[in-house]
């Protein structure tokens, strides 16, 4: 089984790095741009044989213990297979 | 409208980063997950009005260019609306 967790800052949050991203790309050009906002993302791969339901729960907890940050990120799980 | 490119390590390059967060969670008592990959995507907003074509051709060279590594990175390019 496989699953993905997708970490982003919340909208009401700066995303320094994306304003830098948007900056340079503006520099080489592309003024079409009006925004960049960066992401980061976990594939996960498990163990197979472990009941589904269980399974999802358990990646739910990494995912809001772990992998994210809840005071100023949000977090997407998306089960792949 | 509004695009996302997703960048992560191709298959065949060790993330340490992943192998790092696998052995936390292991550490932890999550001890099903096998593998852990990280890759990072960018939302990019464009100003409307551009032609859809060519919007997508500009979101492909940025990608190549600036936005991953070819080397070791591979890219994928999802147009949102």
């Amino acid at each position: 089984m496989k699953a993905r967790v997708y970490v982003t800052l919340k909208p009401t949050v700066l995303d320094p790095q994306g304003q830098t991203i948007r900056s340079a790309l503006h520099g080489l050009g592309h003024k079409s741009i009006t925004e960049v906002r960066q992401g980061k993302y976990f594939d996960i791969a498990l163990a197979p044989g472990a009941a589904r339901e269980q399974t999802i729960q358990e990646i739910e907890t990494i995912a809001h213990e772990v992998l994210s940050n809840p005071v100023i990120e949000e977090y997407r799980v998306e089960i792949i297979d």
